[in-house]
C-alpha cells in the first residue's frame, strides 16, 4: 500500500443521477468492502449554488463549490461526473495537480480532447479512470473470466446491442440530449461507447484489437416538439447507429444502439460465440449469464450470485440478487484500491481514448460509406 | 408526525446476514428516502463479545452489548434479528418497555409464543413489525396494486412455490438448520412463512382469508454426514412441504417449498389467476412482473423500475434494476415512518401470528391426513 | 412379427378433432415410419350419417357406418375416439371380437366401467391401448430416458399443472363440457388424467406408484349464460382441481388443473426434482426439455430435435421443430407395431384403469377432506 | 378458377430432405386444405436410379426418371428441389414448356442465372415460385399482418440473424457445403437469402426496398479434416457474414448469419422496431410471436395457434402447436391455389432475383469495403 491520505478526500463535479450513484457507492464501501481505502465526501461542485447545496446535504458532502478550479488541487481524488463538454479541462487540471481522477464516459467530446486527457494521465503519477461501470457487473466479469479461461475457445463473433425505447414515439418532446451542441453525440456516443468498451474488455485480450469498422448513423425524426410547446426543434444527433467490426484475430462483430426499440428499456445485450462455447448477457437481467459450451445442447442460465462469483463474497448469500448500482460500488472499490496500491486502474484514460477512436472510426465510416481502419483515426 | 426521538436510537440483536441487510438499509435511508426519520445505529447485541465488536465496527454501531436485557429499554427501536428461539422474550420485553420492535420472520417457534408476542404488541403503544421483507419488493407491491385495482378481476387461484437446491445432494453435510431443536422447523417454517405471507398480502383483501388447508411434510434424507466427519446426524425437520388451501371467496391455492430443487437457487415463484387476468413473479428475477390481462394473448413482462412503480422515484432512472437488499431498505423506511407517524405497520405481529396459524394448520393437516380449518388453530 | 392382416383395416368411432388427428397420423406413417404395418382407413363411424360421410371423404375412409356394432368385429383395429360415455361398450365388444382397440382418454366415465374394459383387454388376445398421447412427445420421452438413465438421481418431487384459459371469463357461455351428465367430469377428468398419466410414465418406475393423494375440486362460476341466450345453465363439473400425492419411494407430488388461467392456452407443465438433477417441460414449447444437473448452475434448454432424440431420425434435420400432432403419429406407430409384434402396448387399458383409480382417489379425498390411499379405490 | 388439369401432375427434382418435406406437404393437403387443387405425385427425378426408386416408393411417386429433360414438359408442375447448380436450366426449360415451377432458394448460383430464370418466368404463362418457405410460418405471417395493420407504426429498424452451430468445432470435418464449386456460396447464400427474403416480406411494403448495404464475409477455419481422413481440404466459402442495410424510408437494418453459434441449432431471429411497437420472432420457437406495443411495458408472447391466426382454422384447436413442416404445407397450398386461380405467386422468381441482388450487393460491399447501392447490382 502506497503512502496515501487517510481518508482520501473526494471532490465530485456534478450533482445528477451519476453523482448520486457514486456518492452511494462511497457510502457503502466501509460496510461491504472494509479493505477499501477510507474516504470522505469533501466537496460537491456545480454551477447552481443552491442546487448543489441541496444535493450535497443529501449526498453527504462536507462542502460545496461552484467552480471546479477551486477544487481539483484541493482534494485527493476528483470525480468528473459533469456533462461531456466539461470532461477535458477539469480532468486535465486535476491530473496536473497530482489529483486522482475518475471521469465519466465517454471520455470527451472529440478525439483531440480525449488525446489531451490521455496524455495528461500519462504524464501524471495520479491514477486516472474512465467510468465504464458495466465492466463491474458481476455477470460481465464472469463472462470475461470464462473467455480468459478458454471456456468458449477462440472468439469468433461479438454482438452488442444497446436498446432503449424513450424516443420511439415521434411526438416525444425535444431534449438537450438531441442537440449536438449540448450532447456532443447521440446514440453512438452514449450507448456505443459502452458497447465498444465491453467488446474490448470481454474479448480484447483474446480476439485482439478492433481493426476496422463500418458504420451507419440515422436520425429517424428530424425535428421534435419544443419542450416549451412552441414549434419544434431540430434533432441534430443520431437516433440509432449500426456498425460492423473485424478484430485482429479475424473475429467479426456487430454493434447497434437505438432509442427506438419498444419493449426494451435499458437492454444492453452482449452475445459472444467462440469455437468452444457461447455467452449471452442482458443488462435488464444483470444477475444472469447464459452459457452454452460445446457439450451442452443449449444455454444454461447462471445466476451470478455465488460465493466464487466476482464480488460474490462481499454481499449476500447465493440467490440474493444485486442491482445496477452495485456495479458502481465495485468500480469505486477498484478505483480507490488502485490509488492505495499505486496501481493502474482499468478502464483507464487510455481505454477511454481507445473507445473514442473506434467511435470516431464508426462515424467516419458512416460519413464515407466505407470501412475505416481504427488505426487511421488519430489525434492531430 | 408524532413526538419521536430525533434521531431514533436503534438496537439490533444478531450480527449475521440479516443484521448486515438492516444496517445497510438504515445507512442508505438519508440519501434515498430523506423524509425517513433519522436514526442512529446505537447498540449491536450478541453473545460473543469479540464477534459482536467486530461486526459493530463494520456495520457502524456506536456500542455493543452481550445481553439484550440491557438494551431493550435503552433504545427507541429494537430490531430482533436473532434466531427463532430468541424472538419472543426480547421482543415482548421491548414492547413492554415501550420500545418499537421489528422482529424477523417467522414470528416465533410456536403459536403460543406468537400469541404472547401479538398480545404484547397489542398492549403496547409501540409499533411492532414482522420482517416479511418480500412484501417490499417493488414488483410484489405492483402485483398487489394490480389486484387492488381489479386488473385481474376476482381471484381464483394462488400458487406459491419457494424452491432452493442446497440440500438436493444427499451427501451434503448436516447443519443446525436440520435439527428441530435449533431450527424449530424446516422448509415449512422457513420458506412457507414467506409464501403464506405473500398470499395474505397479495390476495387476502380480495380473496379473503385462508379458510382451510391440507398439508404434507416430507424428509427425504433421514440422516446426513456430521459436519465434524464422524458418523451421521439425524435430520429432524422437513426437507419439503406441499399444501392446498381454500380462501374465503372460494379461490383455491397451492403452496410448496423445497430445498431439493436443482436449478433453483432462491426461486420464490408466485402465480395468481383471476377472472380478468393473471400475474406471475419470481424472486430470482425480482425486477420483473409478468401480467396477462383478458385482452392479451400472453404474458407481458413489466420491468418494475418506472417512476410510477412502487419506490421507483426513490432510486435510479427507468431500466436501472434493483437488488434483493432494496426490499429491506423499503421495509425499514416504512417501519420507521410508521413510528414517526404513530401509525400501525404491516406486516404486524398480528400478521406474523396469522401466518403462524396457517403454518400450524398445515402441520396439523399433515399429521392428521385431512384438511384443517385455520380457525381450529388457536393458542391455548 | 406375428401373422397380422396386411393391410390392417381400421375402424374409427368419432369424427371430431381427435379423429382428424388419428387419420392424419395413419396417413403419414408410410412416408415417415416405413416399417409400420400398413393400414387402410376402412370405416368411419358416427351417428349423423351425413356428417360422417363428409368427414370420411375428407379423412380418407373407404366407408361409413352409423352403428359401431356393425363395425367392431369387421375391422382389424378399432379406434374409439367417441365421447367418454361410449368408451366402454364398443371397446369391450371389439376386444371380445378379437379386434385391437385404441381408446381415447380418460378410459371411462367410472372406475367400474374402466375395470370392465381392463378385464376385457386382459381376456382378449387383442392389443388394447389408451390414448394418452403426450407420452409420445419426444421431449417427454427424452425426460423419461433421463430419469431411467439416472440423470436426475432419486426422484424427490413431481409437479404437474395443466392450465388453460377458456373459462376464465365468468360470462363465457355454458357448453356441454360443463354438465356432468354429458362431460362426465370437469378439469380433473379432462386435464388431470393427462397429468397423472405423465406422472406414472415419467417417474412411476423410479419413484414407484402413487400411494395416496389429497384433493380439492372447485367450481368458480356456478351458472353460465345458456348458449341459446335464454337464462343460464348450471355448471355441474369442477373448474379447477388441486391435489397432493405421495409416491411409494417417499417422493412428493402436486397436481393442478384449471380452465381459469389467463395467459395459458394449453400449458401442461411438468417439473421433476431429483437428487442429481431437475427436469422441466411445457406443452406450449413441446420441442424443448429443460434440464439442470447437479453440476450445472441452472437449467439448460435442450431442443429435442436431434438424431438421437426419440423419433428424431424419422423426421427432419436437427433444429426443425415438430408440432403437437407428431405425438399422435408416434402413438399410432407404436400401437400398430405392438399389434404386428403381438407385444403389449403402453399406455394399456391397465394404465388407463390405474389413472382412473388415482382420479377416483383425488375425488374421494376432495369429498371426504382427507388423504385417500389409492389402494382404497377399487371397482366393486 | 382457370382451366387446370385435375389432378395436377407433379414432377419433383431431388430426393433429399426438402423433397420429403414437399411430398409430405402434397400428401397432407386433401385432409387439411380440401379446397386445394388435387395433385398426383407423378415423377421423382434424380441421377441415381436406385436411390430415386427407393425414395419414390417411400414418398409416393408413381414413376421415376434420371433426366429432368424427360420430365419438365410432361408434368403440369415441376418442383426444382435440386442443388443450386441445377436450378436454372431445368426451371427455365419447364417454364418454356408452360410447366409451373416451384424452385428452392436461393434461386440461382449467380445473378445472371437468376435473371435468366426471372425472364423465363416473365415470358411464361406458367406460375413460378421461389421456395422461401419461412414466409409461410403462421407467426411470420401474423407479424406481417401486424406491420400492415400499422400496429408497429413506421418501421425504424430490422434485425435478422440466422444462427447455427454445426461448424463451431474447428475439427468438424469438411463437407461439400464448404467448397465453393459445389455449394456456390456459404452462409450468405444459405442463411442470408432467408433473412433478406423475410426482410422484404415483412417490411418491404412499409419501409420500402433495401437501398444500400455494407457487407462482411469471414471464413474462420481455412481448412478442415477431409471426410476420408487423409489430410485436410480448403474451406472456400464464408463461415459467417454480417451486413448493414438502409431501407427506402430511412429504416436501418442488420443481417447476420453464422454456423459458429453454439447454443443455436436453427435460430432464425427477427426483430423489428417501429414507431408504435416492436416484433420479435425465433424459428426455434416458431409458434410464438412476441409483440410490444407503445402502451405495453414489455413484450407479450402470442401463441400463434388461434382460429383467426394465419392458417389457424385449418389445423387444430388453439394451443396445439405446429412444426416446421407446416410452413411447407402452407407454401404448397398457396402455390397450387395460384396455379388454379392463374394468380401470381409470391415469393416469385422476381422475388428470388431481388433477394439475389441484395446478396450480390452484400458480397460486392464485402469485397470493396464500402456500401453498395442495390441498384448497382445488375445482371450482365
Amino acid at each position: 500500500m502506497s503512502d496515501v491520505a487517510d481518508p482520501l478526500s473526494i471532490g465530485v463535479l456534478g450533482y445528477g443521477f451519476m453523482s448520486r450513484a457514486h456518492a452511494n457507492a462511497l457510502a457503502r464501501l466501509p460496510m461491504f468492502f472494509p479493505d477499501a481505502p477510507s474516504t470522505e465526501r469533501a466537496v460537491l461542485v456545480g454551477r447552481n449554488a443552491d442546487a448543489v447545496e441541496t444535493a450535497a446535504s443529501r449526498l453527504g458532502f462536507a462542502a460545496t463549490a461552484t467552480d471546479w478550479r477551486e477544487v481539483v488541487d484541493d482534494v485527493d481524488v476528483f470525480y468528473n461526473l459533469g456533462p461531456n463538454h466539461v470532461h477535458a479541462d477539469p480532468s486535465i487540471a486535476a491530473l496536473e495537480a497530482g489529483t486522482h481522477v475518475l471521469c465519466e464516459k465517454p471520455l470527451a467530446r472529440t478525439l483531440d480532447e480525449a488525446a489531451a486527457m490521455r496524455d495528461a494521465a500519462s504524464n501524471s503519477d495520479a491514477v486516472a479512470g474512465c467510468g465504464f461501470n458495466y465492466r463491474y457487473v458481476p455477470a460481465v466479469r464472469l463472462a470475461r473470466r470464462f473467455v480468459e479461461d478458454g471456456r468458449i475457445g477462440d472468439v469468433r463473433q461479438f454482438r452488442g446491442q444497446y436498446l432503449q425505447d424513450w424516443l420511439a414515439d415521434p411526438d416525444a418532446p425535444w431534449s438537450w440530449r438531441l442537440g449536438e451542441d449540448l450532447a456532443g453525440s447521440g446514440v453512438l456516443g452514449d450507448f456505443g461507447a459502452h458497447t465498444i468498451d465491453l467488446a474490448r474488455f470481454l474479448v480484447g485480450d483474446s480476439a485482439g484489437a478492433i481493426e476496422r469498422v463500418s458504420g451507419h448513423l440515422q436520425t429517424f425524426v428530424e425535428a421534435r416538439p419544443a419542450p416549451d410547446d412552441e414549434g419544434t426543434r431540430p434533432v441534430t444527433v443520431d437516433d440509432a447507429y449500426t456498425a460492423q467490426a473485424e478484430f485482429d484475430n479475424g473475429a467479426v462483430g456487430t454493434f447497434e444502439g437505438s432509442r427506438y426499440a419498444h419493449g426494451h428499456e435499458n437492454d444492453h445485450r452482449i452475445e459472444i460465440h467462440g469455437s468452444a462455447g457461447s455467452l449471452s448477457f442482458s443488462l435488464e437481467r444483470l444477475n444472469e449469464l447464459r452459457y452454452a459450451d460445446s457439450d451442452d445442447r443449449g444455454y444454461e442460465r447462471i445466476l451470478v450470485t455465488g460465493e466464487d462469483d466476482p464480488y460474490g463474497e462481499a454481499w449476500w448469500p447465493p440467490g440474493h440478487t444485486l442491482g445496477w448500482e452495485h456495479a458502481v460500488v465495485h468500480e469505486n472499490y477498484e478505483f480507490l484500491r488502485s490509488i492505495a496500491a499505486a496501481d493502474p486502474f482499468r478502464p483507464s484514460f487510455e481505454d477511454g481514448y481507445a473507445v473514442q477512436r473506434v467511435l470516431g472510426a464508426i462515424e467516419r465510416a458512416a460519413e464515407r460509406g466505407d470501412w475505416v481502419a481504427v488505426d487511421e483515426i488519430t489525434d492531430e
